[in-house]
């Protein structure tokens, strides 16, 4: 079969007997794909904020596309911060990500819940509501940064 | 503000006179993004890859759920191959993707176009017929990758 060797390929992503709690076969490939996920969110909220700031033109369908892909994608990296990827790659996560993980839920949720109002906001295709929720998003990227991302 | 110097960072990633169609302010920021979409989509795809061939157990709801991600994410990447971004980061675009535009935009196509179809499997719940549609999506990432990748 053609695909078979892609397959194979795909396939050892996912350990043989991983329980569902641990999808990544390596750490790094959980750091990947947290960063991946974030920088695909990150460029999204990077042109929301352009439009939010002046500094292109405000578009309100360019927008509602972007805040629904931001709201999609902050669902995704948490997963790959599981126990063992502490270190890999080129991880900026602080440790008190796994010594405070309470807290560390806390953000990523509040976060999460404001790309949702983000999102909302965004369809209502009125720039103010956009500009505040922008701010509101942003100081939630802001907080878990200061708290668990070195720099 | 609290958020400012965030939203300036974020604001950043878009320059200030930039064309809808030049949506990254730098070539490697477009490689890094079309790299993490594609990153993020393998991660989601090699899941339901593993079910598709026995290597853990299968679970509609979590095929489906994965699905939905890989349909969605797959759209993405493609606004990262712009005029420009070539070369740059740790690419391994050929130049064919550049040379061969139509030839490009046909097999991404159609990758976007099986990944909408194994949604629509997934969501099924029938192992089969997410058995068919895995092997049919992969062979479109393959055909591409052979095609527009070094190795």
């Amino acid at each position: 079969m053609k695909a078979f060797a892609f397959i194979a390929a795909a396939v050892a992503l996912v350990s043989l007997s991983a329980p569902a709690t641990a999808q990544f076969a390596k750490p790094e490939d959980a750091i990947k794909y947290r960063q991946s996920a974030l920088t695909v969110m990150g460029t999204h909220f990077g042109r929301i904020g352009a439009m939010a700031n002046g500094k292109v033109p405000f578009d309100a369908k360019v927008a509602a596309d972007n805040a629904d892909i931001v709201a999609s994608m902050a669902k995704l990296p948490w997963a790959g911060f599981g126990k063992g990827t502490e270190t890999g790659g080129n991880t900026k996560a602080k440790p008190e990500i796994w010594t405070e993980q309470a807290k560390f839920k806390e953000y990523s949720e509040k976060m999460v819940a404001e790309t949702l109002k983000l999102d909302a906001a965004a369809k209502t295709g009125n720039l103010d509501a956009l500009k505040a929720s922008f701010s509101a998003t942003a100081d939630t990227c802001k907080t878990c940064h200061d708290a668990f991302r070195n720099k």
